[in-house]
């Protein structure tokens, strides 16, 4: 069973995923390099993963078997296990759990070579879907309190297979970044009576500097203090704290602004690895007036030193107006 | 002039970095690989540095020219500059101020193939002191309000150059991590009148499942909750919250146990890039009985993902249990 651990000074929890049973001289070797074949994601190797727990069908394909356009299907590794009960425990001044939670996988489209950057809007808005049935259905387990929707695109970002594929981790605690956010929005809506997303749009649509592009009900705009160069944020125009809470027309929109996004990004940068994370509110805390949907992406062109890590302070060698002035096409 | 610029959400401050001018197009091309020749940090080319702030250096050997066993220059590329004045301003619902703060590279050694793993316990000796000079003469610029120490080591822990070096970054707020591990271990002390890292040190040497090496008056431990293989903590065994408080016996002390730490996780680990974080009071709150200095190691063995950047949660695939006995020598 994984183990959850707290940090006792700063409260970080971590997973100790011991199921993968890696030994410290295990990474001796270099990096793994990106598995492409054989693809346990491709058409035709159903039975490389664990039975899928959802996929849109062709009429009379069945389950794992080829015929789909996305599927979903548990992680053959998972770092969080569905079984069990979190059984909070003591270790001295230590605390821990065990390590229950979802660990998903979804294979965003049967061809290998495709990516959200290429496939038609049609098809992201399914994917978008699958994050959103995924999402009001681990809602219904009380052992959950959040579900983080994220992709690793490329070996930098920490990509192990080359298939399309984003995952989705469900925790039994609310992430420490989570928690950080909605305590800094409430903190900010109790002094404004606003959601500060929604001043962030007003205030960006206003300036321009930083805007990228506006497109379905969604902008995609440059942070004010970004960690990274050209990290954006994708924010819907309409206050919504929780994803899953969106209609097909929305995830439309979604997929359209995020296809563009992706196009930009891979002219200016050359198709770089990239992460994204869909920032969404707690399972057990739907109506957040002082909270607001967005996803996150960050493509990975910098390396990450000992500064960031023992300072929480981020180096930023581009400022967000170049980043955005070159992602709307003006310079770069 | 860089700039400082804060999330308007969490709070996190970034530095953005104009000065280097760089253009997001600047990124398009692979990893710049580590420079090793011609090294600007070798004897003989010490005009390729801005001039020395600190040397140690043979009896009648002049400033900038060779002779010495250390050096401590201005980064010739810096983060944030020394000169100017904060002035805090806002854009509309942003913060930002002027990006003023001292970037110092230590040189540890004349040697270009040498490290801090097979340097003699003086020679480190020599690089801490250094390290504690240059504190606590930054501590006299009201400026600053804390000077981070770190390494960078290798190409995948972010160094740019391959000759051994550290560095410092001094900067005009607390930062975000500093702040809540300080936040984190005063609510342990009003609880328990206790340091909580002494508690810590007390508990591990009782249990040992998690200690490495005890050594010059200090453990080297696994913490409890550690984000990445093979993190380790140096910590002195006696109370001191400041680290350019302490005395020669104590840096020479550091100096055998970070030498010893260092070679048993090239052993283990097979050299691998690293960073490590001196995590040292602020400048301006010396006398905190609730905090406890100590050295922070991280082998860059694994990949932060799309999970852990958007939870701030970390999975960890090896337990600190099997880590340390690795280090130990027990397994591994």
């Amino acid at each position: 069973m994984p183990e959850l651990r707290k940090d006792p000074v700063v409260g970080r929890w971590v997973i100790i995923a011991t199921e993968r049973a890696r030994r410290p001289s295990d990474f001796v070797t270099a990096a793994v390099p990106l598995r492409s074949s054989p693809c346990p994601f491709c058409p035709g190797n159903e039975e490389e993963t664990p039975r899928e727990i959802l996929a849109g069908r062709a009429p009379g394909s069945g389950a794992d078997a080829p015929g789909w356009t996305y599927r979903v299907v548990p992680n053959k590794f998972p770092a969080l296990r569905i079984e069990g009960e979190l059984e909070p425990a003591g270790e001295g001044l230590f605390d821990h759990m065990n390590g229950v939670g979802a660990h998903e996988v979804i294979i965003e489209t049967p061809d290998h070579h495709a990516s959200l950057a290429t496939m038609s809007v049609d098809e992201v808005t399914d994917v978008l879907w699958a994050y959103r049935e995924r999402l009001a259905d681990l809602k219904k387990d009380p052992r959950f309190e959040y579900v983080l929707v994220f992709k690793n695109h490329g070996e930098a970002a920490g990509a192990s297979l080359e298939h399309p594929h984003s995952q989705l981790i469900a925790t039994p605690i609310i992430p420490i970044m989570v928690r950080e956010e909605l305590t800094g929005a409430a903190d900010y809506y109790r002094r404004k009576e606003r959601c500060v997303w929604c001043d962030i749009v007003r205030q960006e649509r206003r300036a321009q500097r930083r805007l990228i592009a506006e497109l379905g009900g969604f902008v995609a705009l440059a942070p004010f203090a970004p960690r990274f160069p050209c990290e954006t944020w994708i924010v819907p125009t309409r206050h919504a704290a929780a994803f899953e809470e969106s209609g097909v027309d929305e995830l439309h929109g979604l997929a359209e602004i995020l296809g563009d996004f992706l196009r930009r990004m891979n002219r200016v940068l050359g198709e770089p690895a990239y992460n994204f994370m869909l920032h969404t509110a707690p399972l057990d805390e739907p109506d957040l007036s002082h909270f607001h949907w967005h996803l996150e992406i960050i493509p990975k062109v910098t390396k990450v030193a000992g500064f960031e890590w023992g300072s929480g302070f981020f180096i930023n060698p581009v400022s967000p107006e170049a980043a955005a002035a070159a992602l709307r096409g003006e310079v770069g």
